[in-house]
Order: C-alpha cells, then structure tokens, then sequence
C-alpha cells in the first residue's frame, strides 16, 4: 500500500493538486535532532535538480511537522510533516478529464479504483516524491550520525557519459521537443556488516523493491549487474559489497535505469531529462532501505 | 525473515544438509485440486535442468505433504510439505570447517549469527530453492485455472544467444573447469489489469523484490529496460504491461541477470551454468509475486 | 507501533500538546461518499459525552482532510486527516516536568524513550483518542452502507446499572473529588457469516486487542464471558456470535472493563468518570476491526 | 491468518487427523541450547493436564524437529518440527460427516471455506495446540536464561477456588456427563520495563490477543481488570506491571475465562474440564507475546 519500511515506517499521502502532499514516519528513534535546512535543500534538488539558493527560494516546497518533534528533536513519536500545494492549476487538466494519456497510468487507475483523479494524475505523479524527499533526508541525517552516506548521481542520459555531450544532447531534445532517458548510479558507504536477511529479504532485494517503487524506473543491478551475465566465473570477482543477501562491510555501488519523461500530453512545461532530478530520490529510497535494515538488524 | 507474501503467504525452512526441506503455504483457497507430477516435473528441472523422466528418476526429490490437503484438494488450511535430504554428505565439507570461501556468504553469515552452519552452505545453498520451487509449481497450477501463464527460459549465456555457440561456449567451459553467467527472460500472459499498488508496491517492485530474492542475481529490468535509458521519448513506446506501477492486462516481459557460479570452493562436481535450472526457479517466484496481487485485488 | 489493520489501516499521529493530532486511512474503497457532521458529532461526543449541538459548538476539535477526498467522496488513495491543537497549555504541566506522577505512563515512557514529552502526556494522552474517532466515524458509515452497525453505551458505572443510582454516584464523586470506573458494552449487528480467521487472528483476538489500545481498558470479554467460566456445559448455550474463531452471522455482544480516572495529577477540571466519553471511541475501535476483517474476507 | 509475531514469528500447521501437526519458528536467535526434555514435559501437560512420566510415556506426541537446529543449539534459521498424528481416528467421525454439531466451528467454517475438514475438527480442533505448546516451550527456554519466568495455574473451576471443592464438582460433572469451565491465572516476574508499544501494539493488548486465540477463551484481564469498573480512583491503585501499554518492570498478571467444553458431539471420551490442560497454553501463548516484544524492543 502507501507504507514502506518494517522497523523505521514511512507511510505517504497526497494527491499532486490536492490540499497537502505529506507522510507519517513511524519507528524513528528519540532523541535525534533535526536539520530542517538539509531537508529543504533536499526537497530543492527534488524540485529543480539544483541545491542552489536561488531556486529554493522559487520552490516553495515549505515543510510543515505536526508531530514528533519538540525544538526539532526528536520524541520516539510519529513524526507527521505535510508540504502544501501551493500550485495547484486543475484548470491545466480540465482537458484530460475525458481522455486517457498514452504510456500513462490514467488508464490502469481507472481500472484499479474506479475513479479518476484526473486533477494532475493524483497519486502517480512524480509530486508525490515529495514525501519520499523528506523521509529520506531525514533518514539520512541519522545515517550520517552513524558514518553511513548515501550517495546518487547521474552516470548516463541518453547513453551518454561525458558531461560536454550530455549539455549537447539536452539541447538538441530541448528544441526538438523531445526527452531523454538515463541511468542513476548509487553509493552506500560506511555499512555495518550483516545488513539483510538470507531468504525473501536480501539487502539487494528491499534495495530492488524500493529502487521500483520510483516512477519511471525500468532497471536495476548492483556490484557488475548485467555485464556478469556474459561473464565467466574466472573473470568475476566483484561482490557489489553483499553476499548471499547479506552486505559484507563494503561499499554496496547500484545502477537505477530511468526510461524518458512521456512527450506527450503536458506540453513543453515539462523537463527534457528527469535524471537530475531524481538523484535525490535515489538517495532518499535507498536512505530508508539502509536504515530499516539496520533498526532490524541492532 | 523467511515468509513471501501478503495473502498467499509461503513460509520457507530447511538446511542443504540438514534433516528437511520445506515450507508453509498460507492463505490458500480450498477446493483447488493439486496436479503432484507437475510439482515433481519441477523438482526435476530445478536439479537438472530439464523435464526428462531419466533425470526424474535419478533424483529422488520427493514431497511429502504434511497438511492443508486431502485427496489432492487444499482445504484452506496451511500446505506444509517437505523435502528429505537424502544425498547430506557434510564430510564432503568437512575441510572447509574453517575455511571462508571467497565470493561466498560464509564470511557474512558468520558475521550475522555468530555460528556458521558449514555443512553445506546452510540457508545459503541453492539447494534451499527446493521449497520455492513447490510453493511455485501449486500457484502455477492455480493461475493456469485463471488463464494466467508464467514462463521462463534461457535468453542468453556468457552473452551469447544462438543455441549452438551457447553450447560450443559451455563445453569449453567445461574443459577449463570454468563458469559462465546469462539471462533468463520472463513472460506472464493473461494477467488481469489492476494488480499493484500505486506506491511502495508498485507489480515491478515487488517482481523486482522476488527476483533478487534468487542466489546469484545481479540484475533485474521489465519491458524495455535499461535499453530506455539510451532511449529519447519520441522513441520509447514498450511500456511491459505495467502503467503507474498497476497492469495494464496486456504481458509482462522482464529480464533476470544471474552471475557465473564460483569456480572456487566445491571443484568439478558443480555445473558449468545454472542457468538451465534457474527458469523454474524464475519461474515459481514470478507465480508467488502474480498470485499474491490477485488475491489482494480480488 | 501506531498503525491498525491489515487492509483498512488506520496511521495514527499527534502529542496531546503538540501541533495536530490526526492520522492516515489507507486502504479506503474509492467511490463512498462521506458525511462529515457524522465526524463532528462523533468528535463531540469524544469530547464531552454528548451529541448536543450545545456541546459541539464549544468543543472546536474540527477536522481538516489533507488528502484522499474530493468533494466528500473517497479517491482510493490515502485519507490523511488533522485536528489542531487550540488548547495547547503548556505551561500547565510545568511543574510536571521533574515528577513522576504515580500510576501514570510518565515512568514507562521515560524507560522507553529515553525522552519525556512532559509537556500534556504526549502520545499517552486521551487526546490522541481523536484520530481513532475520525476513523471510527468514517469506517462506521461504510459499515453503515453495508448494513453493519456498531454500538456502545455504558453499562455500569462503578458496579451501578440504574440511572438514577449512577447519578447519586457520580454527584457523590464530584463532590469527594474522586473518580469511578465502569463497564461499556459493546454490539455489532448485519455481520456477515465468515469473518475472522482460525488460529491468531479469530475475530474475538482482533477485537479483543483494539479494546485493549483503549487507554484505561483492564478487561474484555465477549458473549457471556466470565461468567462463562463458572457455569457447567449443560447450561451454556451462548455462542456471542462467533465459532472457532468466525463470526456466525449472529450479533456479537461484548463488554469492556475501564478503571476509573487517576484521582492525581491533574486537578479538578478532569471528568468523574471516563466512560460516557469513551462509548465512541469503543464503537470506533470495534468499526475499525470490523472493516479490516470485512475486507480481508472479500 | 496462522502466524504470531513481528520479529520471533511462529507459522503453524496442520488439521487434527492429517498426517501431522507442526510449525516454523523464524526469527530465534543462533546459539540458544534447546532441552528438548522440557518439550516432551509441556506436551504431556497438554495432553493430559500433568507432569507425571506415566503419563508421557501413554501420550506418544513426539516431536521431530526438521531444521534450524545442529545437536540441539539453534542455527539462527527457521526451527521447523512436526508431531505426527498417530492416533487418527477418522471413521469416528464419518457420521458427522453431514452433521453440524451445535455451538462449534463447523458451520463458520463452512461458511468461510466452502469445505469442511469433517475429520476431526480440523484448524479448530484442540490438537492444533501443540504448535503452540511445542514453540512456547522453545520461547520459555530462552526466557529463563533472561530472567524472565512465564507461569500460568488453574485459579477456579466451576466459581470454586478451594481444591476439595473442585474435586468434588468434577466428580458430579463425571458422572453426569457434565462439563465445567473454569479461569487460568497467569504471571510473568522478571520482565525488563519498556515493553509494548504506546499506541495499538500496548503489552497488554498484544497478550489478550494472543489469548483469545486458544480455544474456548471467553474472557481476558489484567491487574484487577473487571473489578476496577466498581472501584473508585481513590481505592484502585494496582497498575498490574503496565502503564500506558508500556511494561514497568513489575510483575504483570492476567486471568483468562475458559467456557465449558461442549457437551455433545463426542461423548464421553471427553474430559469433564479443560483447565488443567490449558494452563501449559496460556504459558506458551504469553511466552511468544513477551519474546517477541523482547527482540521488537532489544
């Protein structure tokens, strides 16, 4: 349902043009104080795939706690937060009211719930990452305490590495109206060792689980992923930092494949590339993976 | 922990060279009558490789059902059953008492538990899939009476995929007393529309989940896969049957990316590529993941 | 931790002082359309004991809905919820802030959480009974919708059941300063045959530990309970409307023992007696097992 | 559905005249001795209601153990066991084969599964305990080595506390084909403070559940439970070791209400009174509810 996790919980709501996009963390110790500016510098890379001032200040991603915290500390209690939408232009949607966008959930809602929320897609769109951002960053806060990093960047978009070629392909899509896809590579440093349970519960496996539950996600491997399946067995020797779904101490290193935002259906209000974008939400799902891990495993 | 599932809930137990094999299947209807040879077909190609009665024979992987069924009909009780180890050779592992294996869980089940079942790998072993592969050849069973159909085979080994360079790349394997990897593709048809859920259990991230869940799996991609993240939007049209992380009714498609086995460790009594075994192991875990969305949704 | 229910699951939030109390319903059917006066006067009754408008309008615990609703019709997605807390009065509890108070969760929660929200009681507060009202109120109309109904009245208070002798008592109270217990009893009628599963979860377990998340709660017991227990085979014929486990179809009787009110701690603006307040929140508790369980069978 | 526990899980099995009765143990730590000794010892306490070694010898429920253990010292993976059913009597039944027998679960069950397990009562036979009994032996093992002393004792029979006039109502339901209900009182000393969670998951909410999961159980308190809803705040001062739902650290103590056993159905080869057997359960289900809180809380 909307709840991942087994010991650190994090359960989301919000529709993208509703009142409040917004979660309940529950099972988050007390006693840690809270950085509330790495929050909104998170929830800023979310928004514009930027950490700069300038476009914090455009993004008004404003978090507001309900619960949990006492002088941003803290109390063992669910911490409840919401990000108010702001935004909301329904009236943008009003001529998807009838129709099913190709390549896009519209349809599949309609079969599963019988009603649409056709207001700005409801609960698939990309805005209610919101809540994943903010988890995540205050998962990471606490991960950071224990010397565990979490880190995503870009490694590829469109097939491309180099960053010259990159800027020269984003251009070229910007004026063709067109997207592109790209892949995510993630880093988890600093892990205990004996994170993960043998059987249905491999670290790979939660790691797996969460990496899919990011919208337009089509891939994922770690350690030489695919490019072992044409390996021989002299010729590999890369763990990828867990064995036998157990990490091993290790740098656990990921790729995430990002499919193309769909062309069609929102107009050129949209971005090229969502792969600058969604680093921080990698970092946030493999943030609440690590820790939930760990709370099982202490 | 050792249990898969929401609503069809498969509990796994057993040791490679302790006393039995097994499992507990919860959440099955009653009155669904339970073909025994296709269980044993399976058995037979998760040891072998293939679906001959020659082979069935020579492997004596025989289930036993303790419970949940009468006259080969479930009665809505829990499906206990399990599978004698008849062919336990610890001395064979004898050596290895104080040995860690390179590349090998031993070292992080030490760690995780304080003791290390040497005898055989413990719950590391392949040989655990044994229980997996029965739980997966009754929902088999059950989804073919809905119309649904879930197969797995070979797509590629060491990179290859014309059958006989496969087979010339497999014999000199043989002669070098090495391993290779490869990709099993997997296909689920006549799926209804509506299964997953929008959020943390999207159908792909819990297909993810169950696939990592194998030994030996590096990697995982559905429809088009890591291909669309070289991919512009104006190209990209292969949605895998999955639209907002719920099916469409139309097939999913999806790739599983398995690691050469070791060469180290347990000399040439090992097969050259798992992949042959690996399908219904593919196979049966893709069939827990479909009927346990189905009967959530239902 | 602070989630109920396997597929109607209910999120609770909120410290009695902090900014909101509140809580997210996952797993509501789209389409059902939701009364929310029946909400407000639930609230009011939680409140004050009654369901006079009087009552309702100084008690201003009203509802804010962040998410799941449009136009008072469900969505399928997440109904998170609010109520913020307008009588904060922090300074009140002051004086606690070093003391223990006797019989009182202060100690455990200290023991606990190594923190104490000392400021109102925290998540042991009666306050946060509110989100599990809301809840209640929105589970009770679907209910409703399928001819279920669940209702509570008090029974007995401090071992009186006539009227006029429960008023002597609790004037008597009043005037002594003291408090008094009592007993609430509990029915649900248009239950369908079939709810309830046989070993951990029959329908009495589920029911019996929601009474038991009802602070002040010492005992449960449903059809003819302990008395049960001093009568011989051949004169108990009294089933309570549940068969090993599933109910029958018949009504399901129950009673819930509430100790009085700590006489310490918090002066006189505190109630006599709990249970004219507490029959919503036991109606509340017993919709949310009932719509779980209904669910659960479907 | 047939499992307790969120972190020290037991998943039961098996009808009452099937091949045999059993569970799966996950989540038990590696490098606990098991005296198994102990188990055969509260098996015959569930058979026949005493120690005694005639009577273990007479009662053959021997316990084959199929995993997770290595020279009786747990492994850390799943602890499978089985005690065959041998004494399967089902012609004893076949003439119940189109019978519903009042006030018991066969016609829910019916209901629910469309099937009737008619040999013996299946799920809902008192034979399922020795799952229970078997698992809960393990757990009070492990306890002890913590301090922790789980025991439970027949406290009345009939309304009578005094033994002579027990014996004394046995003897007259004996020979008028009578039954007799009765309460279990049960304790546990040693408990370390901060168990049970503050919300739904409250110590004592989790144990009345797994109470009312034995058979028969009509009833459930704790401290001074029912009595308390005739006191005053200013008499009542006995918090029974839980306050707020969370453990203090004192002894917690409980009294379950067992309902006679039916009187028709079987005839006389049934016991007059089901306490003196039911005691070994009510440890066994209260030793699971601590260990589990103990491993959520460690």
């Amino acid at each position: 349902m909307n709840t991942i996790g087994d010991i650190f919980r994090v359960t989301t709501f919000g529709e993208s043009h509703g009142v409040a996009i917004g979660g309940v963390i529950d099972g988050c110790p007390s006693g840690i104080k809270i950085d509330k500016q790495l929050i909104a510098t998170d929830l800023a890379r979310r928004a514009t795939g930027t950490t700069s001032s300038a476009s914090q200040r455009r993004e008004a991603d404003e978090v507001e706690f309900l619960s949990g915290l006492l002088d941003d500390v803290t109390l063992g209690t669910p911490i409840a937060f919401m990000v108010r939408n702001t935004d909301a232009r329904p009236e943008d949607y009003a001529d998807l009211k009838d129709t099913f966008r190709p390549n896009h959930a519209d349809y599949t809602y309609q079969i599963k719930y019988g009603i649409r929320d056709w207001k700005g897609g409801g609960r698939a769109s990309a805005r209610t990452t919101v809540s994943v951002v903010v988890a995540g960053a205050i998962a990471k806060q606490w991960l950071a305490q224990k010397g565990v990093e979490v880190k995503a960047e870009v490694k590829s978009i469109g097939g491309e590495t180099d960053p010259e070629r990159i800027e020269a392909l984003l251009q070229q899509c910007r004026e063709a109206g067109d997207t592109v896809g790209g892949i995510v590579q993630g880093s988890i440093t600093g892990l205990p060792a004996g994170l993960g349970e043998p059987m249905f519960d491999k670290f790979q496996a939660c790691l797996a689980k969460a990496m899919f539950s990011i919208p337009a996600v089509k891939g994922f491997e770690y350690g030489d992923g695919f490019a072992m399946a044409a390996m021989k067995g002299s010729e590999a020797n890369h763990s990828g930092g867990i064995l036998g779904g157990i990490t091993n101490g290790e740098e656990v290193c990921f790729n995430v494949a990002f499919k193309p935002i769909p062309t069609l259906g929102r107009g050129n209000r949209h971005d090229v590339c969502a792969l600058p974008r969604a680093t921080v939400i990698v970092e946030a799902m493999a943030a609440l993976v690590v820790l939930d891990a760990m709370m099982l495993n202490s």
